[in-house]
């Protein structure tokens, strides 16, 4: 017998069916055996993601932000793809800690969240068991430019493009980004890009997974890295660089690209319509992944990020 | 640091990338932010589930058949809407207890089942917790007749059809069932079927809830279910009758079907063409769901199932 408020799947189930307005090509959401969906075209793109308690938010954690963030990073893998979202799943694993209405929190939050990008929540599923909540979402979306933009499509000479600033997640950012959807879009569609990838793991290390994609490598220019307010303070505290933050914290949720070199201008005119800054802050080309200091020393940037003196000389 | 033999997010992800081939519509799989997909028309089907260990399956069941048993799920939730499962996404959250090679083999007997029915796993996350292992997958499909069979479309007078046998899946078929993936597309396109269910509650609940979202009662006839030797075998130790484990169990993943009444000649016909038999069980109509024993009597069929005597009063 659940405690009072405590969650129950059958409970659950209709609280979902009542609460979801079926949206755009939604012919049967939840509630079947299936979703039954319709698209623009025949052309589809889908990713999964799961957000475990203890692990990607701390226990206490509101709800709420537990909620956005599963949407968000979802969300922000069709970013990377300059993908349009169209239908959610969610898979829920409660444990008893959690009450009927904190789950209806969180699934209300991603809910909220994924329409606020164009897609509705179609299909969910719910289990009980001790342990930590868990959440596995699973986004589809359709291509929202001329082609999806792939991790391996970077070429010698492209200029490495990142949105936003980066460093410090820790400190909030990680439960509150922004992802960068629409920005995506915009910039797939009026710029020559030609790969990008979303940095959940760090700058240094997803700039490392679009370099092996594309079997290319890259020089990033330690200056016109944007570092974050939150890589500055955390690094006060840390005693680390705020740079070491900013290539190495993760969870930042922003976008790093390429772009042939010929979209230069264009970029330039294009920055106050995309809706976040975007820096060049290198190119790709030659052998390895490195970093030059501003005084023009370069150096290997390993994957892990990197750190004046230890890190750094791994 | 994890113990020789234990699991590795990014060695996981490298494996899985070698490993896939990539099926027929996948233009990108698993290794990029999103799969890159390709349907046959517009029209999709979506259905997401999780299994928990300690839920779903026991600590200590060998992860092939625990694989199986999370692919078969969403096979089944297919098999219900009568379609032609595509393309798979499976996100795992992995405790310390499980070994990399225990990961491998569940994700493997996983692609082999939806390979088996023409799909392709085209999206994977892991993520590493202490706890319960959790697997949850999202299935999507193409319609596999003219157009899916919901939960809603039964009506007055059509007869109630059931795939295979039910009762005692707990004694092993619960990890071994054979989702109705084949059969339930040969049914909806042969004969005049109007709404279908996978039965994995219990065929009186899912009978229930046909019913519900149908807006329809309907009578069982007790004589007429195929009440399987597990079934049979079950009720020796429980005390109960097996006709109560027929209805109650559940996780039988049978299909429970609803066809106007037209059909009933070209279904025996038909019979060996399905590859399972497919009996008549009963009738919608009338209010409420009832169950008729072999003596003509009517009694209300509770959502939790039938028991002479103590449950079945209710």
């Amino acid at each position: 017998m659940p405690a009072r408020g405590g969650f129950r799947e059958r409970a659950f189930h209709a609280w979902l069916r009542r609460s979801l307005r079926p949206g755009r090509g939604v012919a049967v959401g939840i509630g079947d055996d299936a979703a039954v969906l319709r698209l623009a075209d025949k052309n589809l793109l889908a990713t999964t993601d799961s957000l475990v308690e203890g692990v990607h938010f701390a226990a206490g954690t509101a709800p709420r932000l537990a909620g956005g963030k599963a949407a968000g990073r979802v969300l922000s893998d069709m970013a990377a793809m300059a993908a349009t979202p169209r239908f959610g799943l969610l898979s829920l694993v409660v444990p008893p800690s959690w009450t009927a209405r904190a789950v209806r929190r969180f699934v209300e939050e991603f809910e909220e969240r994924l329409r606020r990008h164009g897609a509705s929540l179609v299909g969910g599923d719910a289990a009980c068991a001790p342990g930590r909540f868990v959440a596995a979402a699973a986004l589809l979306g359709e291509p929202g430019a001329r082609r999806p933009l792939l991790r391996s499509g970077a070429r010698p000479g492209d200029l490495i493009l990142a949105t936003g600033s980066f460093g410090g997640s820790i400190l909030g950012r990680h439960l509150r980004f922004a992802p960068r959807v629409r920005e995506a879009i915009a910039l797939a569609r009026r710029l020559p890009i030609t790969a990008a990838i979303d940095v959940s793991d760090g700058l240094a290390l997803d700039l490392h997974r679009i370099c092996a994609a594309s079997r290319v490598g890259a020089v990033l220019e330690a200056g016109a890295i944007p570092v974050s307010r939150a890589a500055r303070i955390l690094a006060r505290r840390t005693g680390r660089s705020p740079l070491s933050h900013a290539l190495g914290d993760g969870e930042d949720h922003e976008l790093l690209l390429a772009m042939r070199p010929s979209g230069r201008s264009r970029l330039e005119r294009l920055h106050a319509g995309v809706g976040v800054p975007v820096s060049i802050i290198g190119r790709f080309g030659g052998r390895g992944v490195r970093i030059r200091d501003e005084r023009g020393r370069e150096r290997p940037l390993p994957a892990s990020g990197w750190e004046h003196g230890s890190r750094g000389a791994r």
